[in-house]
């Protein structure tokens, strides 16, 4: 069983037509995509469409290519699409492919392994709350189990789309004699991210079962998983969830690796990760090294307090432009020096999802070419 | 004669509280300060009042502390800001003082030396021209004569405020039986900024007279100074010059290094910059060095072929969020994780200031303490 | 032959829900769709992908229902989008419909008339010049005589969309030998709408073949249409005409009637416009009236001398909020505050589509119930 | 004893030379201003420094032509800005000014009158709760008493500036074991709104005391007053109030009327308070009426229901554009078509300040010319 990676760019938020070559030429089989992960170039918000417009896009190509609807498909393969390129980030969408079938003796080296799990549909009165998490919780162990991952420490990135709180559902679970979190949508969202975030840390055993506790949610900055990836929508109704890992389980040649990001000037934790990976960024990663680079994820998160090391920052009151956009820039600057590359996926609303005011940050690699030509 | 340099806070574009404690405690002394470098939390456009707002409070300050009318002041203190603090920029102002006087005997060491000169006004006709670039170029000389810096080299950084065209000055040009380059006030302060490094470039050596020709302006961007900051603006009539070089006529602990960057990656550029001041970022400066680095000017631009090392960068086609707060957040990002601090001075608009893409980096520091305890 | 028109709500760009219900129950026949012009909640500006998510969307139900292959329908049926519901504007969609066939005499009256129209594609070199003038015309001719309008007075709101220059489309040009007239994408898009609007007065005998000239264009604002209403993209490769009028070779109820306005101000004009159809506005459209309103158009532009009836309006230097949004705001909450609904289609981009610093408003109504009960 | 408006352009928030002239030539007398309220073109937010920019402005100038210290007539005068000139609005400041004293004997006719009141300082803990509400209750008693009107019901318009809670300010009331009613700036910023249209309210004797309850703040929006304008902001400690109305108390042609707005497209109410005025606009106020209007004040809020006349508007989803921007400019632009002028106070954040979803208007204007050449 081997894992796949392909980094493609778009023209545009409906281009799907790199995918399209691929698939025409023989070296992506759609029907072996597990799961897309993308940056569009939208301003990341609630009207962000071009997230939409891409995965209507994606499911149109597929579901011609595989003779299936698109309405079947959304809800198989996880599409999960940050929008914001701010600053140097380039639109780009990771398509995640998996092949073969699980050997039955482990490999001599670990590689990249990818599992999704699906939960069933959480009602409205549960989105943000212990239910919540624990929905995630359960999602999650069920990807590493389609993973073959069996040791939470060889997971790196979790990648995690939750339902939140709309005025109808809201609506529809009080009709239910059921009360809801909040009735606001934006804080609803955050909540979700938050459930989310605890409910991989509680899968990966970085918190046990009473530090996932709601009361903390959103309040308790401390309570983190440097692991999870959340974001939050009206599309879904389930908790869609993507894990990444290594297991000798898999063959290949790639490698994930995640560091923790203590703010938004760690440079040291990218360049630590990339390290993980036996890429070495001195400053920057070298040209040669540069094309074993597969994907790169980051969560990030403009500091609530409102200064970076001492130093104010003016994210939080800008009526202009959005915080999200404002730290995701930042963020994408950094990154994309160090790696001599823009095309990263860089996401906000980073509650719990790496330590308060940082974040995390991930990339698949493949392996360096050793001195006898494999690698 | 020595060059001082006060790195300030500010809580808001009209606080200028922190040198006012300085002028106070005696710290600073209000009739040695020559030039004032700030970067305020506006949008950075033409209409971002955060930079009145603060110079007029600036001005304020040191008219009442000088006794002396703030018009007047306005005209002999070079104030040069930088609107937009995107992403981890924190709002600050560098204040340059210079007190004692010059040497007869150059010193052993070089150390930080400050000139600044005024050119006569320059007539609207002129504006983006080649007696733009002469009279740039002119007063560059006078600056560095007045910062007693003879060889070019040793010249590293140098900031131009030109005034730009607009429909009133056009009017009173064509009044005069004149004609203006361009009656367009954005076109006429990008034409503005390209005579400024032409000229700056001239009077440094970095090209020749035959090349700073008008018609090279804002076309052949193989033609640069990697040591020129240009803003252009309609609050002055005159080119107003800072130059920042070293020089053995002036004492003291502080030096300037500037490096080229090729691009909007060029992490390269940032960390030999720093080696040049003896500071070493392995991936960041050390705590221990943080406190040396004085102030940091970083010139840059979104690159105009819609691309950075071959991957399409969306900056240029934003209706919502401005290309040159998009290129500022993402330097911003990336030279601030090098150094560990917000603190920068991010300046877009560097037509022909470092090469076509990328744009320079400069920065003050303190020279390491000797293990004699000296510096 | 009769002409029909529905205005529809959208809940995201991506819904065409409405749409398709009407379809399914009988109420619209989708062959009979021959237009589609809509208000899509996008920035309205380049990066505006909105318009293409709604496009897509679109043209995937007709061809789900036609049995066609979208990528047809899309050069068949015209679907001219403008991005942008700033203020009260609500997002929503007008689909024209024509049925039957021409009667062989006239009806006692006129009624509305729909024809639509494509050119040749047009070349690069010839976008924004003398022979996209001449084109936009006699594409404006051909969709009059589909309308069955004879007499150009009877014509009231002519929708364009032209081809502009692309960097690509530029090099091509340059390879064939030829020049365009300018290689900025922007300006290229201005001078496509100048050129249109010359080419619909052109057609409709506003100005005659010698005032139609290039060396007008963005030059002498007193050259304009009252009904012209062009936009330009890089999506289409040839001009897309509708043509709107009365003419009693249709039957139905519906008429449309327009007015020009003199600037942002001029609510005169809307209010002449509706007395036109017959409805009193005193000062609002009564409950009883409104649902005779069947679409609403508006061009308009801010006032490129930055002032207003003598005084200072910020729209042109707002680095923050481009200049189209703002004015689209500005009139969008004029007219629906006269016609008491936000369901209008402002569009800005107004470059010789009525007087200069104005505009143009047209609306189809139905017309009033007579006392016997007819219309 | 008579009021005087002088509604007055400024070049850019900053320019105070208008009123500058005004008091040079004598029209002015600077120790009869009472009151400042303006539209500056900054975004409307926290980070608006436009507010603080010409509020300095104006003080220096004050101050200079006073010889008074300008922080002390920053406490005497009441000077209130909203920021943000979206669309057809144009840059303006209203002075306010009063002369002479109250006659003895009531006056034929009434004219405008003006006071002023400041609270004692409102406790953090006090914010945005029932003390406040009194607290501003007080207020406006105090400032009608200084107007000389002694019946609510001619009082037309109450401009608020309330103080709002800061983390510094909620920090004091900890230490004084005291609880603030929210530590989110925001929040406090629209509860201090809500509380000071409730005291309003209470002194206008358009609610009872038992209505006046903390638990409807922001939550019964049932309860409102049709002429309170509050604005909150950190600047101030205490709440500032200026209360205009008609008294026989003072003389002049100057009068007052207002009238509540039931949604953001009802132009009856603008224009029946034109007519209150004597002032008919059919559709426009007449060239020979529009200098009778001194100045014009406008509250509104997008609707909360995300709908307008049952039609879905974008503004509270909008991340690009702020809500209270997109209203603005749609009142803006509906207000000054019928005025025909773009010198229009509008303000966002109108909570229980006129009818949920709506708002209110008001304007200042002098009598017609009566057939004898009086007023």
């Amino acid at each position: 069983m081997q894992a796949k990676v392909f980094r493609l760019p778009m023209a545009h938020p409906g281009d799907v037509s790199a995918l399209d070559g691929l698939i025409s030429e023989g070296a992506v089989r759609a029907n072996e995509i597990v799961a897309v992960i993308g940056k569009t170039e939208g301003n990341g918000g609630v009207n962000d469409f071009t997230r939409g417009y891409f995965t209507q896009s994606l499911m149109a190509l597929l579901g011609k290519t595989l003779g299936k609807p698109a309405e079947d498909l959304i809800k198989q393969i996880p599409c999960v699409l940050s929008g914001g390129t701010e600053g140097v980030l380039s639109p780009h969408f990771v398509v995640l492919s998996r092949s073969g079938t699980a050997s039955t003796a482990p490999q001599a080296e670990a590689a990249l392994a990818i599992g999704t799990a699906l939960s069933p549909p959480l009602a409205a009165e549960h989105v943000g709350r212990r239910e919540h998490i624990q929905s995630v919780a359960s999602a999650v162990t069920a990807a590493m189990a389609d993973a073959r991952i069996s040791d939470p420490e060889d997971v790196h990135f979790v990648q995690v789309k939750c339902p939140c709180i709309t005025s109808v559902r809201a609506e529809a679970a009080k009709a239910r004699g059921q009360s809801v979190v909040t009735a606001d949508a934006n804080r609803s969202m955050a909540l979700a991210r938050a459930a989310g975030a605890f409910g991989v840390a509680l899968a990966l055993g970085e918190i046990d079962s009473s530090a996932a506790s709601d009361a903390a949610l959103l309040r308790d900055f401390g309570v983190f998983s440097d692991r999870a990836s959340i974001s939050s929508g009206v599309e879904v109704e389930a908790n869609e969830v993507i894990v990444l890992g290594n297991s000798r389980s898999w063959s290949g040649d790639l490698l994930i690796a995640h560091r923790a990001m203590t703010d938004a000037l760690d440079i040291g934790g990218v360049v630590a990760m990339l390290a993980d990976l036996g890429i070495e960024a001195a400053p920057q990663v070298a040209p040669a090294d540069a094309p074993r680079l597969k994907a790169v994820f980051v969560k990030c998160e403009p500091d609530r307090r409102a200064a970076i090391r001492g130093h104010r920052h003016t994210m939080l009151d800008d009526t202009d432009i959005n915080a999200q956009r404002h730290v995701r820039g930042a963020l994408g600057g950094l990154v994309a020096g160090v790696i001599g590359d823009g095309r990263i996926f860089v996401s906000g609303g980073a509650e719990h999802q790496g330590p308060d005011g940082g974040g995390l940050i991930a990339a698949i690699a493949e392996r360096a070419v050793r001195p006898d030509g494999g690698r």
